[in-house]
């Protein structure tokens, strides 16, 4: 029976990752370590599993006298605004995080990483293999979470070669889908909250740059295979993403058809924005032959559009009854 | 008055610094952290001069109420073989180091870098200007102290962009001279030390691979500069060098030639190796005008080989004065 822990486990792929690792008989007990910076509790309010334990904290501070045998190290805000405000807390978050998550692991355990096709940078090749040695501006305004990500998989790396620490570290490229935040500033979830409410998509620059836009589902099918295996001759990094590249453009054009009404307005682009983004899935086909992320952009936003609408108007309903109470009283 | 902090002063280069540093009137307290990983206490053994204060720690824990006017952060062993040894310890010298060391700056204080010219990795342009992303492994080898140095440059620029830290970082390239350790691992230091105790250097390759070898007095200088002046609009990164290129085999050859009877054996070559690195200093022209790196290679050469017979020679007097001492007991 296996004691896992979860850095980042409220946020939105982790909490999706929660979700399919309490699926698995042989975990006795989930801890989850989050200090809710963009992770929330709702996103686990569902679960009612008894292995589960949330604990409220910064990864990097958090102590225990447990000893886990798989540490699944996911801490950290992924999209630019959130990270290129707190750049210090991001670096603390991944490189001191990962420090402090091994020495929980119990000798022989297993650590698993979520690093990031930003390690690629703003690539001169495409697609990106994980050969590929990136284009990161080292002193530029991603840079706290481009070289965290870079700086915490040398760290697991050389930790693999020095001591023969059993590692996976996957590098994914753009995921969406339910349980992102309204507020979360990436493209997708974005046009969605924005088509819902103001009505107007912002898209930064032209548009053209292209991402792969990864459903959710098919991004936690790839990492419970990669992760959960016990055989495994490849240990990463393993490109993990949707190759079917598409452009900004294209997908704030999409929910516009999808919701009438809703318009276009064009900003000034990001900084150091990437203008390409797409994964070379051959190590993958080798190492998780027959997985393939098959659910298509249009297909994803729609679910995401539809987990979107609910959550809308629960909260309204949410505040009317708050409303309505407060009138009674 | 000032109060200076240097981590890793009991270093190669950071006793030059420091020697460098007691020189300055407006300095009213020097305080060296060094761990004696790489450094050592001999480095400044010369010193008498009562405002310096050496603590043996690792800066990544030091803790002092103290705060300082200047923090120059140089702490990390610098030469392969010492950093591919302890790869996370190299990690958290400079990334948890600098984390650290911020919290001890004073409001309004100077932090200083001394980063690397192993950002670039092995570059696919030459000479390499500061803008220049580099081609690093970051799950190669060499990775612990290339992404430690680009994630701590990507720590304190962002910290400039979001809080207006006041900066200097500088990218060092391939530096020698006295105080180099004996068994430091890089070529000069190493065919130096070889040929007057083995007197067989060992060329890693073919020794075609090239170097721009700064010799430790220039390079100083540069950093004296660049660090104590208030006045600097542009922050770094600056690329500090000597910008002709040798190679690895000329300076063996060199050497050879002035220990006669000294011979040259070709050893498998070193993994990542960067096949070339030469500095592009167009920024350092006109950052600190007047600046070159003056001293060639054969006399910085013969200089370091003077230090290390004396080195050698003191040692061997100690040993046969601690044998005496002991027949006479």
């Amino acid at each position: 029976m296996n004691r896992v822990l979860v850095s980042g486990g409220c946020g939105f792929l982790g909490s999706h990752l929660v979700d399919s690792l309490l699926l698995r008989a042989d975990v006795e007990r989930v801890v989850v370590i989050d200090n809710l910076w963009t992770g929330a509790l709702a996103n686990l309010a569902h679960v009612s599993d008894s292995r589960l334990f949330i604990e409220i904290c910064d990864v990097e501070r958090f102590a225990t006298a447990d000893r886990f045998d798989e540490v699944i190290h996911m801490a950290s805000p992924a999209s630019p605004p959130w990270y290129m405000r707190e750049p210090l807390r991001v670096i603390r978050a991944n490189v001191e995080g990962a420090l402090n998550l091994l020495n929980l692991l119990r000798p022989g355990g297993r650590f698993c990483f979520t690093s990031t096709s930003e390690v690629y940078g703003d690539p001169l090749v495409s697609p990106q293999p994980e050969s590929y040695r990136g284009s990161v501006d080292c002193t530029g305004p991603r840079s706290s979470y481009d070289e965290s990500k870079r700086c915490t998989e040398a760290l697991l790396f050389e930790s693999q070669r020095v001591s023969g620490l059993d590692i996976r570290v996957v590098r994914l490229f753009n995921a969406y889908g339910p349980r992102t935040r309204a507020d979360d500033g990436r493209a997708v979830s974005n046009f969605i909250s924005q088509a819902l409410t103001s009505r107007m998509l912002t898209v930064h620059g032209d548009g053209l740059q292209t991402r792969s836009w990864g459903y959710v589902d098919d991004i936690i099918e790839a990492l419970a295979r990669f992760f959960w295996r016990d055989a495994c001759e490849y240990r990463g990094p393993l490109n993990v993403g949707n190759n079917r590249e598409v452009s900004v453009l294209d997908v704030a054009t999409h929910i516009t058809k999808l919701l009438p009404g809703t318009r276009i307005k064009f900003m000034p682009p990001v900084p150091q924005d990437p203008t390409n983004r797409r994964p070379d899935l051959t190590i993958m086909k080798r190492v998780l032959p027959g997985w393939t992320a098959d659910v298509p952009y249009e297909e994803g936003v729609r679910r995401t559009l539809d987990w979107f609408r609910l959550q809308m108007a629960a909260r309204e309903s949410a505040i009317r009854y708050e409303e309505d109470r407060r009138m009674a009283v």
